[in-house]
Protein backbone atom coordinates (compact mmCIF):
# COMPACT_ATOMS: atom_id res chain seq x y z
CA UNK A 1 0.00 0.00 0.00
CA UNK A 2 1.33 3.43 -0.95
CA UNK A 3 1.03 6.37 1.39
CA UNK A 4 1.97 9.89 0.45
CA UNK A 5 4.18 11.61 3.00
CA UNK A 6 2.36 14.45 4.75
CA UNK A 7 0.61 15.67 7.82
CA UNK A 8 -2.55 13.66 7.20
CA UNK A 9 -2.96 10.12 8.49
CA UNK A 10 -4.41 8.08 5.63
CA UNK A 11 -6.74 5.18 6.28
CA UNK A 12 -6.13 1.95 4.35
CA UNK A 13 -8.54 1.06 1.54
CA UNK A 14 -10.49 -1.86 3.00
CA UNK A 15 -13.35 -3.95 1.61
CA UNK A 16 -15.67 -1.85 3.78
CA UNK A 17 -14.44 1.30 2.07
CA UNK A 18 -14.92 -0.25 -1.35
CA UNK A 19 -18.41 -1.47 -0.41
CA UNK A 20 -19.35 1.99 0.87
CA UNK A 21 -18.03 3.59 -2.32
CA UNK A 22 -20.01 1.14 -4.46
CA UNK A 23 -23.19 1.80 -2.48
CA UNK A 24 -22.88 5.58 -2.87
CA UNK A 25 -22.14 5.16 -6.57
CA UNK A 26 -25.28 3.05 -7.04
CA UNK A 27 -27.27 5.95 -5.54
CA UNK A 28 -25.50 8.43 -7.82
CA UNK A 29 -26.38 6.22 -10.82
CA UNK A 30 -30.05 6.22 -9.77
CA UNK A 31 -29.98 9.99 -9.39
CA UNK A 32 -28.38 10.38 -12.83
CA UNK A 33 -31.12 8.27 -14.43
CA UNK A 34 -33.68 10.55 -12.75
CA UNK A 35 -31.83 13.66 -13.99
CA UNK A 36 -31.74 12.36 -17.58
CA UNK A 37 -35.46 11.67 -17.57
CA UNK A 38 -36.38 14.99 -15.96
CA UNK A 39 -34.12 16.82 -18.45
CA UNK A 40 -35.78 14.96 -21.34
CA UNK A 41 -39.12 16.23 -20.08
CA UNK A 42 -37.78 19.76 -19.72
CA UNK A 43 -36.56 19.82 -23.33
CA UNK A 44 -39.95 18.56 -24.54
CA UNK A 45 -41.47 21.66 -22.95
CA UNK A 46 -38.83 24.03 -24.26
CA UNK A 47 -39.25 22.58 -27.76
CA UNK A 48 -42.96 23.42 -27.52
CA UNK A 49 -41.94 26.94 -26.46
CA UNK A 50 -39.55 27.03 -29.42
CA UNK A 51 -42.30 26.04 -31.86
CA UNK A 52 -44.68 28.63 -30.39
CA UNK A 53 -41.99 31.30 -30.63
CA UNK A 54 -41.15 30.37 -34.22
CA UNK A 55 -44.82 30.34 -35.25
CA UNK A 56 -45.34 33.78 -33.75
CA UNK A 57 -41.93 35.21 -34.61
CA UNK A 58 -41.02 35.78 -30.96
CA UNK A 59 -37.27 36.07 -30.18
CA UNK A 60 -35.53 32.76 -29.17
CA UNK A 61 -33.96 34.26 -26.03
CA UNK A 62 -35.79 36.10 -23.25
CA UNK A 63 -33.25 37.82 -20.96
CA UNK A 64 -35.87 39.08 -18.48
CA UNK A 65 -37.33 35.64 -17.90
CA UNK A 66 -33.80 34.23 -17.60
CA UNK A 67 -32.99 36.82 -14.94
CA UNK A 68 -36.07 35.78 -12.90
CA UNK A 69 -35.23 32.09 -13.34
CA UNK A 70 -31.66 32.60 -12.14
CA UNK A 71 -32.79 34.54 -9.05
CA UNK A 72 -35.36 31.88 -8.18
CA UNK A 73 -33.03 28.93 -8.72
CA UNK A 74 -30.27 30.52 -6.64
CA UNK A 75 -32.74 30.90 -3.75
CA UNK A 76 -33.89 27.28 -4.15
CA UNK A 77 -30.26 26.15 -4.28
CA UNK A 78 -29.47 27.93 -1.00
CA UNK A 79 -32.40 26.16 0.69
CA UNK A 80 -31.24 22.81 -0.69
CA UNK A 81 -27.61 23.42 0.39
CA UNK A 82 -26.40 23.60 -3.21
CA UNK A 83 -23.88 26.25 -4.29
CA UNK A 84 -26.01 29.09 -5.80
CA UNK A 85 -23.17 29.92 -8.22
CA UNK A 86 -23.39 26.35 -9.50
CA UNK A 87 -27.20 26.65 -9.89
CA UNK A 88 -26.63 29.71 -12.06
CA UNK A 89 -23.96 27.97 -14.16
CA UNK A 90 -26.32 25.00 -14.52
CA UNK A 91 -29.23 27.12 -15.75
CA UNK A 92 -26.95 28.90 -18.22
CA UNK A 93 -25.73 25.52 -19.48
CA UNK A 94 -29.33 24.35 -20.02
CA UNK A 95 -30.44 27.63 -21.60
CA UNK A 96 -27.55 27.53 -24.09
CA UNK A 97 -28.87 24.15 -25.27
CA UNK A 98 -32.45 25.44 -25.39
CA UNK A 99 -31.46 28.43 -27.53
CA UNK A 100 -29.61 26.07 -29.87
CA UNK A 101 -32.85 24.05 -30.22
CA UNK A 102 -34.91 27.21 -30.82
CA UNK A 103 -32.53 28.32 -33.54
CA UNK A 104 -32.75 24.83 -35.14
CA UNK A 105 -36.55 25.07 -35.18
CA UNK A 106 -36.35 28.43 -36.95
CA UNK A 107 -33.74 27.50 -39.51
CA UNK B 1 -47.65 43.73 -35.56
CA UNK B 2 -44.31 43.07 -37.30
CA UNK B 3 -43.91 40.23 -39.74
CA UNK B 4 -40.62 39.25 -41.24
CA UNK B 5 -40.73 38.78 -44.99
CA UNK B 6 -40.22 35.15 -45.97
CA UNK B 7 -41.78 31.89 -46.98
CA UNK B 8 -43.32 31.18 -43.56
CA UNK B 9 -46.76 32.45 -42.62
CA UNK B 10 -46.52 33.79 -39.05
CA UNK B 11 -49.44 33.52 -36.66
CA UNK B 12 -50.33 36.58 -34.57
CA UNK B 13 -49.44 36.54 -30.86
CA UNK B 14 -52.84 36.19 -29.17
CA UNK B 15 -53.85 35.91 -25.52
CA UNK B 16 -54.21 32.17 -26.10
CA UNK B 17 -50.58 31.99 -27.25
CA UNK B 18 -49.43 33.96 -24.21
CA UNK B 19 -51.52 31.77 -21.89
CA UNK B 20 -50.05 28.62 -23.46
CA UNK B 21 -46.53 30.00 -23.12
CA UNK B 22 -47.16 30.86 -19.45
CA UNK B 23 -48.53 27.40 -18.74
CA UNK B 24 -45.51 25.67 -20.30
CA UNK B 25 -43.17 28.00 -18.41
CA UNK B 26 -44.88 27.13 -15.12
CA UNK B 27 -44.13 23.45 -15.86
CA UNK B 28 -40.53 24.30 -16.73
CA UNK B 29 -40.20 26.16 -13.42
CA UNK B 30 -41.51 23.10 -11.54
CA UNK B 31 -39.06 20.88 -13.40
CA UNK B 32 -36.18 23.25 -12.59
CA UNK B 33 -37.03 23.15 -8.88
CA UNK B 34 -36.95 19.33 -9.10
CA UNK B 35 -33.59 19.44 -10.92
CA UNK B 36 -32.06 21.74 -8.29
CA UNK B 37 -33.15 19.46 -5.45
CA UNK B 38 -32.00 16.28 -7.20
CA UNK B 39 -28.65 17.91 -8.02
CA UNK B 40 -28.28 18.98 -4.36
CA UNK B 41 -28.76 15.35 -3.38
CA UNK B 42 -26.26 14.18 -6.01
CA UNK B 43 -23.56 16.53 -4.69
CA UNK B 44 -24.19 15.31 -1.13
CA UNK B 45 -23.29 11.82 -2.34
CA UNK B 46 -20.29 12.93 -4.36
CA UNK B 47 -19.00 14.90 -1.36
CA UNK B 48 -19.17 11.68 0.66
CA UNK B 49 -17.22 9.99 -2.14
CA UNK B 50 -14.73 12.87 -2.03
CA UNK B 51 -14.21 12.49 1.73
CA UNK B 52 -13.75 8.73 1.37
CA UNK B 53 -11.25 9.25 -1.44
CA UNK B 54 -9.33 11.86 0.54
CA UNK B 55 -9.23 9.67 3.66
CA UNK B 56 -7.90 6.75 1.66
CA UNK B 57 -5.74 8.74 -0.75
CA UNK B 58 -7.67 7.58 -3.80
CA UNK B 59 -7.39 9.75 -6.94
CA UNK B 60 -10.17 12.41 -7.33
CA UNK B 61 -10.99 11.41 -10.92
CA UNK B 62 -11.87 7.92 -12.09
CA UNK B 63 -11.80 7.80 -15.92
CA UNK B 64 -13.00 4.17 -16.16
CA UNK B 65 -16.10 4.83 -14.08
CA UNK B 66 -16.75 8.02 -16.05
CA UNK B 67 -16.59 6.04 -19.30
CA UNK B 68 -19.19 3.57 -17.98
CA UNK B 69 -21.40 6.42 -16.73
CA UNK B 70 -21.30 8.18 -20.11
CA UNK B 71 -22.18 4.98 -22.02
CA UNK B 72 -25.08 4.26 -19.66
CA UNK B 73 -26.46 7.81 -19.68
CA UNK B 74 -26.29 8.03 -23.48
CA UNK B 75 -28.39 4.83 -23.69
CA UNK B 76 -30.89 6.21 -21.13
CA UNK B 77 -31.02 9.49 -23.06
CA UNK B 78 -31.87 7.68 -26.31
CA UNK B 79 -34.75 5.87 -24.58
CA UNK B 80 -36.02 9.16 -23.15
CA UNK B 81 -35.74 10.95 -26.51
CA UNK B 82 -32.97 13.23 -25.26
CA UNK B 83 -29.94 13.99 -27.45
CA UNK B 84 -27.23 11.52 -26.27
CA UNK B 85 -24.53 14.09 -27.11
CA UNK B 86 -26.24 16.47 -24.69
CA UNK B 87 -26.36 13.74 -22.00
CA UNK B 88 -22.59 13.35 -22.37
CA UNK B 89 -22.00 17.12 -22.19
CA UNK B 90 -24.24 17.24 -19.13
CA UNK B 91 -22.36 14.50 -17.28
CA UNK B 92 -19.04 16.17 -18.12
CA UNK B 93 -20.40 19.44 -16.77
CA UNK B 94 -21.43 17.77 -13.50
CA UNK B 95 -18.19 15.79 -13.18
CA UNK B 96 -16.11 18.96 -13.62
CA UNK B 97 -17.93 20.40 -10.59
CA UNK B 98 -17.49 17.17 -8.60
CA UNK B 99 -13.74 17.09 -9.27
CA UNK B 100 -13.54 20.72 -8.13
CA UNK B 101 -15.25 19.68 -4.86
CA UNK B 102 -12.92 16.69 -4.43
CA UNK B 103 -9.88 18.90 -4.88
CA UNK B 104 -11.31 21.36 -2.32
CA UNK B 105 -11.73 18.53 0.20
CA UNK B 106 -8.10 17.53 -0.31
CA UNK B 107 -6.57 20.99 -0.15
Amino acid sequence: MMHRPGHRRLAPVTDTTRAELEEIRASIDNIDAALIHVLAERFKYTKRVGRLKAEHDLPPADPEREERQITRLKALALEADLDPAFAEKFLNFIIAEVIRHHEDIRS
